[in-house]
Formats: C-alpha cells, structure tokens, sequence
C-alpha cells in the first residue's frame, strides 16, 4: 500500500528531476547540456539550474565546450556535463571462494582504485577483520566524499539487515556479516548483497543487457549464482532470496547430493565439480587449468561435456518458461563452457521450454567478464545516491 | 528508459491524485470522506473536489451521512464515498475446457450480469462466436459505460495482441483470438489474458493474497496455470509469457511425456490425468466424481496421492526458491489435494528449497474459488481505468 500512498502526496518535482539527470550521467556518461534537456523534456533554464545543483553537490562539472571528447552536435555548442568521479564515491567489495576485491567506485561507474587479498581463512570474523583493513585503507584515500559499502558474497543474503543466510562454498550459515561489517566501519553505510543479483544489475545497467528489461543472469564457479532483472527492476523476493537458480532441481531424485541437501541442483550438474569430472580431471584442479582444459583442442570436448551441456539447456528450459526473459547472460565458467556445447545446450533448452517464450530468448556472453559482481555491488549503492541525491548527500 | 522520460516530466497531480482515490474505492469499497482524505494525505477540500470529479465521470456516488452501513468514526460526520457500479463497467469471460463464463462486472468488483455457456465446438472461430454472442447479449443491457473486454484462456497468450500461442488442452496453437474478438465487437477495447495470470491478479487484489506483494498462484485443472505477483505488480516477462510454471520439469526425463512436447512437467506429474490414475479412476471421469473421490473417507488415499504429493512439494520447491514468495495459492483441484496430503507435500517442499525463502512462505488455498480467473480477467481491464479514470474515460 506504501507506494499508493507516496503517489498520492504532492511530488518534490524538482527532486525528481535532478534524480533522473543524475541517472542519465551515471549510466551514459558526459553529455551536452542540449542532449541533456532533449532527454529530460524540460527548459534550458530548468537544465541549467539542475546542473548547476548537482554540481554544487559535487557530483557533476560543465566542461568548457569545444575541449570537450563529445562530439559536438549541430545547432550552437553547448556545455559538456559528465559526473564527477573525485567528488564523490561509494566502496565495492566481492568475497569469492579464495580471495576478496574491494575498489572505490566513482561516480559515472569509474574504479578508481582497487585492492585484491588472499581469503586464506574463511572464518566469517577473519573474513570480516580482513574486508574492513582493506576498507579502511581506501578510505583513508579517497579524494571524495563515500556514501556507502556494497559487498557481494556468493550465498543468500537476507536483505534487510545483510545476514548470510546460507553460503555453502564459504561453508557459512546464519552469518550476520552487514553487522559485523558495521561494527568494524562505525559511519560506513554497508550492504550486504548476493553475488548473483550484483552481476545481473551490473550487465544489466552497463554491459550486454543493457537497455534490456527481462534479462537472467546465471555465473556457473565452484556454484552457480544468478540474478533476474525484471521489467528493469531487480527481482528481490518477499526476503530479498529470491532468483537462487542455482538450486532449482534439474535431475531429479536421481541426481548428484547437493551442498543444500537437495539432489539434483543445477549447480551440482553444471557447477565447477560437475566440470572436473567430466573432463577426467582431478577434484583439486585450479581453475586455471579447468578453463585450459576447456580450451584445449581435443576431439571428445564435445562429447565429455555432453551431460553438462544437457543440464545446462534443461536448467534454462525452466529459467526460459518462468520469466520469459530477452537475454540469458552466461558468466563464470560458463562463459567458456557455452561457446563449446551451444549445440547441445540450445537443443535441451528448446526440448523443454514452451515455443513461445524460447523464440524470444538469446543466450549471451557477458561484457563486464569477472568485473560484473564487484561493479553490480558499486551499482546498489549508487541506486540509493540516484534514487533521490538530495537525500542521500545533504542540499 | 520510457519510466525514466516520465519521472522528468511534470506530473499531472491532481490526476495522479484521481487514480489513486479511485483505485482505493474499487479495492476497499464504500468508505468516509474523511477516511480518504487520511489515507490519500490530502486537505479536506482537495479530497472533496477530487470526489467531486470521480461523481462527474459517473464512478463514485456520496451518500448522506447517517445512512451508510459504513460504521461512524469519532470525530463529526462525513459523507461517505462509494463506488458507483452502475456507471461503469468492464466486460470479463473466462474460456474453460468445456464452457465459457462471461460477466459484466461493475466498479468495486461488483458482478452485476453473469452468463455461462457449454462449450461444445473448441473451434478457434466457433469459440469467438459464442463469446462474441454472449458479450453482445450483456452489451445490450449494459446499464453504463462498458470500458472494455478482458478474456482469460487456458494458454501461453502473446501481450502484445492477445495471439493465444500454445493451448494444450483447448488444442489451440497460434490462434489470433484478440483479432478475431476485435473483428466481431467492433469498438469494445479486448485484452486477452492467461488464465493464471487472471487468478494471481484476482486473489491479490480482492482475495487471500490481499496485501502481500510476493505471491505465487498456482490451479490445477487439466494442466496447470500459474501467475505471479512480484512486488504488487503481475510479472509478464518479455512477450507475456513468463509465470507459466506448469511445464517446469520436476520428474526428470523419466516423467511422463506432456502435451507440451517435454517430459516429467509439472502439469503431467499434478494434474487431472495425473489425480485420476493414481485414485484409480478412468481416463474420462468427470471432475465432480474425480472430487468426490478426494473427499470420499477411505484409507488409502494418503498412499495414493503420495506420488502426486511428492511432485506438488517438488514444483513448490523450485517456486520458492526461484520467487522467495509469501504466499503460494493453491488452487482448482490443488485446493482439494493440499489439505488431504499437506504434510507429504510440505515435506517434499522443504526437501528441496533453500531454507531461507522456504521459512518466509506460506501455503494457502484461495478465498475467491472458481471465481478468481473471471474477476482477474475483469481486473485486468479495470487497471487501464485505475491507472488514469481521466484518459480511460474522457474528462
């Protein structure tokens, strides 16, 4: 009932519209001042007083026309607007299997800088003493004003107060991770989100599926993480778990036993495991030497991968009749392992998906590659900066 | 990127404001004055040339103080505002197996004309006819405005057209029903819709899942028919497709073939042939006797309708992880199988989701019966009048 009541209330307008100018300059980057009013239907004035608010806030700078990389349009020059990286930023950080990232993310979506350390000890307080050194060092460095913590793990994440439901690859259960965080970052805003929804906002907003509002994105590692983009809105769930595709069931009771207990999870049939195996290779392989496998010229590629291409089609056969998206963005390993079977893995997906939905579908590689998480996690702070940056940074 | 143009744009408030008093007295009903004006955050004059205009376009009515059924609040007396059911209505039918339902359905919900037909000749053109006929029927005695037509199938209906791509069990393939409608009711506005869609939209705007934003609604009949509701908002995917659960795999390659074309979905493993083998009935048993025998005391229905049970659980699975829903609505024939195997099923559920989103939902059976897919599909058309009374209805 919420957002009726907020309709209802008289509109900030002038709130409003600053927010989405700020959008436009996040997403796309510098414009002309005259594309700017173009785009937000509003006067000269009205746009050159927006401007000029944002740039008080320190978020945007009017560059002096003809020094500018735009390319100028017809019609008389006009100022060149782009978002301000050094003004202000937000902090991103991704726990993966064996190491964390953090970078300080500028406006416009610019890392300014970026800090990678061994995850040698998976001990959710060692993991939290460690995100919060490398947290702090770059606060203390940066030439900006921070808004925020956006970390990314690979588990469920309950949305309200950041607890790590469950991340069976860090072997963590009931973690509160945004807490401990908060704990160790006294005036540090800190969210806590799942790597695959971070992903999927990242393509989403500034790689393949940009521009398109039905996009799934699926990352196959150690698990499978995934995130869903509906009509341009993240989907979140009634707890924020929801999109967790990685443990829909795709072989039945007669499926592999999966970390959550289940059989059969699409993660135990298409995840880093299920590759080894395939392949002959040992259960202790690095990754490196997987993906080189995969690229290897040999003859019976096609054929050792044969199951796991056949899960993955019958995994998006499902993921294709449930949302009926535009793009299907294939990350992590299977970046490298679709391009091999796309045969296979077409053929699958279109046995057991409805016509109507798979006509509509394309499978894609992603553009962000590994930045995609640590981007989307940057990404879910700004949305807060953009939804209202008045708000957020003080007027 | 079109909701981002129209954030920029100056609002029309006071016709925002009109939507929402609107959408308030069709969902909640006769209310005071004064009630409206809390709920809508607004002076007490502008709520009252805002009621004012509502009665102007035929669609609310005041009635004197003192004679409402509406309990006085403390405080002085206030008109109270209700919704006018003879100004307006919405055309809404429903196309069944073996029958059509059409209605004319007024504002607030209210049924005010309901006519029901066999449907003896599934023939794309013969079945347009006799809805064509019966709308022409309720048309004539219309006491108001008819705003439009809302007509649910049991199918995979494309958004754009009403193009009914995929209807097993009408044998229906690629049939252009909101063509052939709009050809034979020239001016009357046709939105063809699915049946599970119509039935989520039902329950969580007037039924069990009033208030939740998370819903999932699941019926089985002959197949299955789904809708999902993610955040107050129905999900349609990128043609309209999306929320079609009923062919999800859930009993692997092994299952039985579906008319889909796959194997092991949903709707093989739940539905009526599915209930009907395992009680040991006949193939062409009528639905009566098939619940008569679900309700009937013997001892062994538990063991019989374990397998049914088990992939129920499975396929709810896979809906609570994929959705992270608060509700899960089990209805047409899933409202007589739930209660008599809740325990198999929920042990089955549990079994295979996450236990995060698995702890947040709930299973329930609807509160509007088999009236849910008709007034959905009335609703659908009401939302076009919801979203902008002004536009919809000229001012």
């Amino acid at each position: 009932m919420s957002t009726r009541e907020t309709l209802a209330g008289s509109p900030d307008v002038r709130r409003t519209n600053l927010a989405v100018m700020l959008r436009h300059l996040h997403l796309d980057g510098p414009m002309r001042r005259a594309d700017l009013t173009e785009r937000l239907r509003l006067t000269r004035s009205t746009v050159a007083g927006l401007v000029g608010e944002l740039g008080r806030l320190g978020l945007v700078e009017q560059a002096v026309a003809g020094t500018s990389t735009v390319p100028a349009g017809r019609g008389r020059p006009s100022p060149v607007v782009r978002p301000c990286p050094l003004g202000t930023q937000v902090l991103a950080a991704e726990v993966r299997i064996d190491q964390v990232e953090v970078a300080l993310v500028g406006l416009g979506g610019t890392v300014l800088r970026r800090e990678s350390r061994l995850l040698t000890d998976r001990d959710p307080q060692a993991t939290a003493d460690l995100l919060a050194g490398v947290v702090r060092g770059l606060l203390a460095d940066a030439p900006g004003r921070v808004v925020g913590l956006g970390v990314a793990v690979p588990g469920v994440v309950r949305h309200d107060d950041g607890d790590v439901r469950f991340a069976p690859n860090l072997r963590w259960r009931d973690v509160g991770l945004g807490a401990m965080l908060a704990e160790r970052l006294p005036g540090t805003d800190v969210q806590v989100l799942n790597d695959g929804d971070a992903g999927a906002l990242a393509e989403h907003l500034r790689g393949v599926a940009r521009g398109w509002g039905d996009v799934v994105f699926v990352e196959g590692e150690v698990g499978v993480g995934s995130g869903v983009i509906i009509d341009g809105r993240p989907l979140v769930g009634a707890g924020g778990y929801a999109g967790e595709l990685g443990h829909i069931a795709v072989a039945g009771p007669a499926g592999r036993r999966c970390r959550c207990g289940s059989y059969g999870c699409w993660e135990t049939e298409i995840g880093r495991d299920a590759l080894t195996r395939a392949l002959g290779l040992g259960p202790d392989v690095s990754r490196r030497t997987l993906v080189a496998a995969l690229h290897a010229p040999r003859t019976d590629l096609a054929a050792r991968l044969d199951k796991v291409a056949y899960h993955l089609g019958a995994g998006l056969a499902v993921v294709v009749n449930v949302f009926n998206p535009r793009l299907i963005v294939l990350g992590g390993l299977l970046r490298e392992v679709y391009p091999r079977v796309s045969g296979e893995v077409r053929r699958a997906m279109l046995a057991g998906a409805l016509t109507a939905p798979a006509e509509q579908v394309r499978l894609v590689l992603p553009e962000l590659g590994d930045d995609a998480v640590l981007l989307g996690a940057a990404e879910t702070v700004w949305q807060r900066v953009l939804l209202d940056p008045v708000g957020a940074l003080g007027g």
